[in-house]
């Protein structure tokens, strides 16, 4: 499966916000649902900083840019 | 591999811009550029859609909200 994980970088810290994320849709107030395989739901407020998709990696950031 | 194929979805047609992405990057202008397993590099000015990364899928869309 390819799914990837999504961490909000924070302070320099790397923190898990969902694993195995499959949907990723941005919403009306800067912000993104995630939605995982496992039908699992998250709303983060962050942009998108980097994605790494080999890597299975989704990085968000609160800061902005 | 799990890279994704981006794609644009203009008057609700949607069209490829680049195969196999790994990596995927803001830009400072409302755009962001995009990174292939290949080295293949482009520069996309449009907003994410919706990514559906089991199905491999980058939707971005040229439209404002």
């Amino acid at each position: 499966m390819c799914e990837a994980s999504a961490y909000l970088i924070k302070d320099g810290k790397e923190t898990l916000v969902l694993e195995s994320v499959d949907i990723l849709e941005p919403l009306d107030e800067s912000g993104f649902m995630l939605k995982n395989i496992f039908g699992d739901q998250k709303i983060i407020k962050a942009r998108i900083l980097r994605m790494e998709l080999v890597s299975h990696k989704i990085l968000f950031s609160e800061d902005t840019p």
